[in-house]
């Protein structure tokens, strides 16, 4: 399908040709970026959320379920799942696939797994991507589903405008390296499995964490939630204060820092993938073996390169 | 200090020397790239090792007994731990301060931690640039600690020549969250804190894991060590495989194949950077302006920008 002709169907809602669009936009080269360029003015309506947390802590149970009371409010959803292990993505324990299959066949939810391949490094690229796709075709809500542990998944993390950070009860040590890395993103926090023992305690725990830090600068206190994701309970919870930070955002200028920042991640990424298609040839093979054998080094290499543009 | 009076210093394996020329590289900029680029042609003698894994295995412990062991050999050691959660970057848990400082203090070893902070997205930019000043500076063995889960840290593990991936007994889903993401990049698996329960199982899951995968194509077939870092046992091990993967990628094209995928990565990362840096000012402004009221789109913007330089 051309871009032309698709166009109109992805800006329709069409689901076919939204996945039609993800795969050219992986693709990444020109044709990812007329394609992207052509939607870009149409997207930026959808509440863009979120969800991290280590493995185990139920994040794709939470995400079914999320999406099934939001469906049940009549919102529309797109989900894109960066985690290789979510069971979105094809690593499925069996009791997810069934819960899941309640989302199949619905036209109000789109499903799309992103592998921790394709483009290099270019992970979370791909993800603004697809997300900024979902957007233009009409979706209400779309859900970033990340494993929450290092770099690129803050990375991830920016492209959503509410963060949602999952635990789970008696994790001790894993509070601690929420601590030291996921406190800053998260706009609230999900205790998941809440059934189990210890779940007031992480409760607890988190807020002290919370309180330690101080009145936040943004005046945004995030909420701590239990949950029993694989039962439904505090999920409506979960929407409500996801909405209500989505209309805090909008009241103060954390919408407007949010599409700054986001508008300027999206041209500096731009911005290099154009240099680098553009300098790829010959001199640059040339310069490459060069800086093998330590005849040269890549900051001077660079240097010529662009100047030469 | 002035690059030219630091370089010599550096060069000679100064360690007030490399810790200054690390905080310059990370600050990026003009003066980064000149260090980096006078450094270039004398670093590529380090053997360049990663440890990942995830948190609770253990890699801090590891890396420690890693360093001490390699020291009795008369090896010298440079440390990068890009885990904010080590013991290393100040998360330290009071045992593993007391095992660390046997390190301190010894002038064959030197230790820097990299903060989740600086140039955006550029934490495995950072690294790299550490470990080349690591070894530019002459130490034996760069050792690189981070967590292993997300894409950013399987970039950072492409900068390593010889990837260590770290398992603990008994966490049967980590092993399948293994076998989604990390399996590719690990020449060697550890099996730590081998005297629990369920150590010979993990040992045996990883083996047939590996095997399934049917005869590796570069013709090295990653061990599955047990060890105890705690208490130093199964470390001369590690050494030993370690120094002999070093030897079958010298023997074959690995070595080649690495320096290549390093330089060219290096060229990117140097191109990007440098692209940025001439673009930014009231032109690029004004299109972010553009851009965040949907009157504009990144991608188009980013050929404006190019085709003005």
């Amino acid at each position: 399908m051309r871009i032309p002709d698709l166009l109109p169907r992805l800006l329709a809602g069409d689901r076919r040709a939204l996945a039609r669009a993800i795969s050219l936009a992986e693709q990444g080269g020109p044709p990812a970026r007329e394609l992207l360029a052509a939607v870009y003015p149409h997207a930026g309506r959808a509440h863009i959320v979120g969800i991290t947390g280590p493995p185990g802590a139920g994040k794709s149970t939470l995400v079914n379920a999320l999406a099934l009371e939001l469906r049940s409010l009549g919102r529309t959803v797109g989900i894109v799942a960066v985690d290789p292990t979510s069971p979105f993505s094809g690593g499925a324990v069996l009791g997810d696939r069934i819960r899941m299959q309640a989302l199949c066949g619905d036209p109000g939810v789109f499903i799309r797994s992103m592998a921790s391949r394709g483009r290099l490094g270019g992970l979370s690229r791909a993800t603004a991507d697809a997300v900024a796709l979902i957007d233009a075709a009409g979706f209400d809500i779309a859900l970033i589903e990340t494993v929450g542990a290092g770099q690129g998944e803050v990375d991830i993390a920016r492209a959503a405008q509410t963060t949602i950070v999952v635990e789970v009860p008696g994790m001790g040590d894993d509070v601690q390296s929420i601590k030291a890395g996921v406190l800053e993103i998260a706009d609230l926090f999900v205790v998941n499995k809440a059934d189990r023992d210890g779940a007031d305690k992480t409760v607890r725990q988190l807020r002290s964490m919370l309180h330690l830090g101080g009145p936040p600068a943004d005046g945004w206190e995030p909420p701590v939630l239990p949950a029993v994701a694989s039962a439904g309970q505090g999920i409506a919870e979960i929407i409500a204060e996801a909405d209500r930070h989505a209309t805090h955002l909008r009241a103060g200028d954390g919408a407007d820092a949010h599409a700054r920042a986001a508008a300027e991640g999206d041209l500096r990424a731009a911005v290099q993938e154009l240099a680098i298609e553009r300098l790829r040839g010959p001199a640059w093979d040339a310069l490459v073996a060069k800086i093998v054998a330590r005849r040269g080094d890549p900051y001077t290499a660079a240097e010529e390169l662009l100047g030469a543009l």
